[in-house]
């Protein structure tokens, strides 16, 4: 038995429950820290479910910063400095980077524990406990303005990686990795690798960017 | 020992190294099924790893649209008729859906075998075999001028679920859903749940969105 929520239905929903049916029907998502540093030096961290692939080549990633929520400090410093970074969660750190999603006004680091690393002059923090580790440069933020949240668009700098988890084709293998996703409101999951199929070439020959 | 990649490596690196190396480093994806219907009435259905969560209320869902990649029709079909569904991938279907991502100007459905299925007059095609679909209404498409990619916006009209994955509180249950995860170019993983934790109360006593 299935059942049908019609658009009625989610305008009359309980706010708590529509907010983890909507989060949850997207399916997977990855979990991540974003390290960034304010102008007068302050860390800060903070959990993300909204990284996302924008592009291979030039090398893009996009990030949702959402109005009302923990990020907003994110935000502030990413516009500030121009930089940030992206951490990896994996299955021993998930309580940890949980508790960064906790807002506040203070070190996020200190808070939470985690280490702060600064690597090759890149002047935002990396976490320590990541096993693969992101510096981005700021390209562009897109304000969307149905719902007030904001579109991230980071180019890759440096990219840190533990070699036992990339292959020779320069996909990452995620079973060695142990980079957690998320579904919902943070319910953290494992993957477990099932199928690695070819990449379908298309009959015009471009390659997938 | 862990491998460190700059902007330089990344730009003269091999093209389809550097692909997969940088659909890999965003992690987990959700895999879903779009499917559309052109003016004439042709249906489509394509496979996407770019479907995310962007807000609750209103209940918004994001996903891009490449510019050299499949899913060419998907974008114009949705900007045709201003409708499309997105249908979670399980692991019993991995191979039928990955057959979606190959470009082909025939119907997807039967080139695929994929059952199509219209719910309560919607206009766009769900696809039968998901058991999570969702009916979206065209917001707005946000060109995204850094890489000629599309962020395609869509309102929540429909969802259709089993009932023995939906959780009192509104969550789904990933590990009695079984919807996959994807990470690079097409490699599929389960999710094993680890944790549910819950969420962080601001201390500005905001809600989440």
């Amino acid at each position: 038995m299935a059942t049908h929520f019609k658009n009625t239905d989610l305008a009359q929903m309980d706010r708590r429950y529509r907010a983890n049916l909507i989060n949850s029907i997207s399916g997977a998502k990855s979990a991540n820290l974003i390290g960034t540093i304010s102008e007068v030096g302050t860390s800060n961290v903070a959990l993300f479910s909204s990284v996302f692939h924008l592009g291979a080549d030039p090398a893009l990633v996009g990030m949702l910063s959402r109005p009302n929520t923990v990020p907003r400090h994110t935000l502030e410093n990413i516009r500030a400095t121009g930089v940030y970074s992206i951490n990896h969660v994996h299955s021993g750190m998930i309580q940890t980077a949980h508790l960064s999603s906790a807002r506040s006004d203070g070190d996020k680091f200190k808070l939470t524990g985690l280490g702060e690393e600064f690597v090759d002059g890149f002047k935002a923090p990396f976490v320590r406990e990541s096993f693969v580790k992101i510096g981005l440069s700021l390209e562009q933020v897109i304000d969307i303005e149905l719902n007030g949240t904001h579109l991230i668009i980071g180019r890759v700098e440096h990219i840190l990686i533990p070699n036992n988890c990339l292959l020779m084709d320069g996909d990452i293998d995620f079973s060695v990795l142990d980079s957690v996703a998320v579904t919902g409101l943070y319910t953290y999951h494992q993957l477990q690798q099932l199928e690695k199929l070819p990449y379908t070439k298309s009959d015009r020959g471009k390659e997938r960017t």
